[in-house]
């Protein structure tokens, strides 16, 4: 299949379908659109299928604020192969297998090298709507208008335009769905797990909200040996899903009418969870997930984006008997360090990937994508971008 | 030595002069008082030095709230000889050179076999002003009344009752004033940077309040290697004091009028400071803490009792890209376990002890050390008990 790359396109712009929020919390609107080629440190890839996360629909929700840009092209969850390379990179190559994602990772900056955290210094300006380097965007309408960029991602497009340091080279071993799920919320989850709080066998581990996150959690706590995961959620039917990702004990919060759920937990665990997790991204949740961890060690990991922008009150002295609340953006993880050992150990059987999957519609019918998610029917769907060479 | 012990008032009640707090605020009161013979579990110290600590004045200023007890004996930093042990303690016997902590360590809870944190579930009720086992008191008044215990201690007395839960036996080699440093402050700010924060050679450390547990902060990252320890401080005279104890920047917010504390922390620091410690208990310090700290990796321990109850506000959105929030008392140090290895450490002349100590008093004297402490002027002033033997 490489010789198809580069195409007689490189260098030049690229017609092809998008899915495009011209306003908040509206349809998507599939558009031709113009993608245009990649400048230096830039890759422009072929998106072959894309996936909806929460944060797409939080995002495309917002009506003002300074990350809302309309008309927008949403999408962060995406797998794709490289079209073609500007100026510069020579990480990957047209052809080359890759996943684009939102967290950055140059691999030069202190941060990069750094063995802690995965926080990238590269860049010293966030342009919310635009390529990272520079701002401006790759994308032109119809009308010659251009389009802004999300979280220098953009896959609810047949083509997009990424900086190299959001793009993470995947092995063709991967299949391509399985590969899309390790570009966010999952690697999100699991590397709550694993990286940020370092779950030890034997521990309890509580999480609120068992969306796609919140599963990729409890198999992180699966994976890590954890012996009791609690899955918090108000819809009962995600006690059935969670049994499938290790979940053992499940509460829901609306049936909790004499006890508050940090209580249940308490009594659940002999004085409170080992690890809890926050997977909704609402502070009043987050206070609960922390007055539920054991005095002494407990520690929170928030990972939901809160949706309101409500700031977490923490009791102080709750704090100083030795509880500590830890955040994370990708799970902590380097995307182009961590990701590819995730996908061996999902090619080697040790990580479920299959099981967050639980639909599949074509780029055209993107908007029953966000009929299911806002339902809270689905995990992730996949969403095929009719694209295949 | 040890040959005067176990001594003729063993199991009857021992007069002896103590320090008591009769109202919230006002100067304590020297008295005549009576200390009840040890019950099982518990140990009968006479108390050879003490120190003062900003949370007995934090508590002896309460007016009211389930905190405020009087009359009261505080104190809760010492070291003295165990007069007498009650039924079932094997673990001290009389004559031994102890010192009693507030930290709980019974060393057969779950907690306490934990490797982690140092939590201590013995005792399911806490009992602010008694005994750990009954909530009763040890302390009668001339007039026949009780006296109100502190933090399970009450070290302003020549004789106090502790449970054994709260005894850590000493090495006769340690000078008594510095083993009655290692029973809280000293330790708790030196466990805050090894054991909670786990500070790295290279690192920089940004300490607010450099009273003496901000100073044991300062000489924890010293002894773990830090390269820059900057210290936040109201009080310019602190610089001089904190150069003492490896502190290399110093930052006076009273001087930092066209940008924010913070601010001037992200700019000596490439992006935020990868530890942060709030040393002082008020909660819009703890957030210029953990504003001042690394996106990505950044640390903030918060060490300070909040002074009024006030709850920590976070933003969210700044916890998630990587910062966390660690609380801890005793520095996170299992009492039994860790205060000998400072000791041998400090005998080793590795651990400094001996320039935390600014002043002495006799117990008579003891509002003077309530005076220097409220003036800023001191860091630690050793109470001497008249009572040696």
């Amino acid at each position: 299949m490489e010789s198809k790359y580069p195409t007689e396109m490189t260098g030049k712009p690229i017609r092809c379908k998008a899915a495009v929020a011209r306003k908040a919390g509206e349809p998507l609107i599939i558009e031709e659109i113009e993608v245009l080629p990649p400048k230096a440190w830039e890759v422009r890839i072929k998106i072959l299928c894309t996936s909806l996360c929460h944060t797409d629909v939080t995002i495309w929700k917002l009506t003002d604020g300074p990350a809302a840009y309309f008309p927008r092209i949403f999408g962060h969850e995406a797998a794709g192969i490289v079209e073609s390379v500007g100026e510069h990179v020579d990480e990957v190559k047209a052809g080359d297998f890759v996943i684009p994602v939102f967290q950055r990772n140059c691999g030069e900056c202190k941060d990069c090298l750094s063995p802690k955290g995965n926080g990238c210094t590269k860049f010293p300006v966030e342009f919310f709507g635009g390529m990272p380097r520079d701002g401006t965007t790759r994308f032109v309408d119809s009308d010659g208008r251009p389009i802004h960029h999300f979280f220098s991602v953009s896959s609810f497009s047949q083509y997009t335009v990424v900086d190299i340091a959001h793009v993470v080279k995947m092995s063709r071993d991967v299949p391509v769905d399985k590969a899309c799920l390790l570009s966010c919320g999952v690697t999100t989850g699991i590397g709550a797990v694993c990286k940020i709080a370092q779950v030890e066998e034997g521990s309890t581990v509580a999480i609120f909200g068992l969306g796609a996150v919140g599963l990729a959690v409890a198999e992180g706590a699966r994976l890590q040996g954890a012996s009791r995961i609690i899955g918090v959620d108000i819809n009962p039917e995600k006690f059935e899903i969670g049994k499938k990702f290790g979940v053992t004990d499940f509460i829901n919060p609306t049936s909790c009418t004499e006890k508050s759920v940090s209580e249940v937990i308490k009594e659940m665990s002999g004085g409170g969870a080992d690890y809890c997790f926050e997977c909704i991204g609402l502070a009043s949740l987050m206070q609960d997930a922390f007055s539920s961890s054991r005095p002494g060690c407990g520690k929170t990991v928030v990972v939901g984006v809160e949706m309101h922008g409500t700031p977490l009150s923490i009791n102080t002295y709750e704090l100083l008997r030795g509880r500590s609340i830890l955040g994370c953006l990708f799970g902590g993880f380097k995307p182009k360090f961590d990701i590819p050992i995730l996908a061996k150990r999902y090619l080697d059987k040790e990580l479920h990937l299959d099981e967050f999957i639980s639909d599949e519609v074509k780029l055209d019918e993107i908007n029953r994508a966000f009929d299911m998610l806002h339902r809270g029917k689905n995990l992730r769907c996949i969403i095929w971008m009719d694209n295949y060479f």
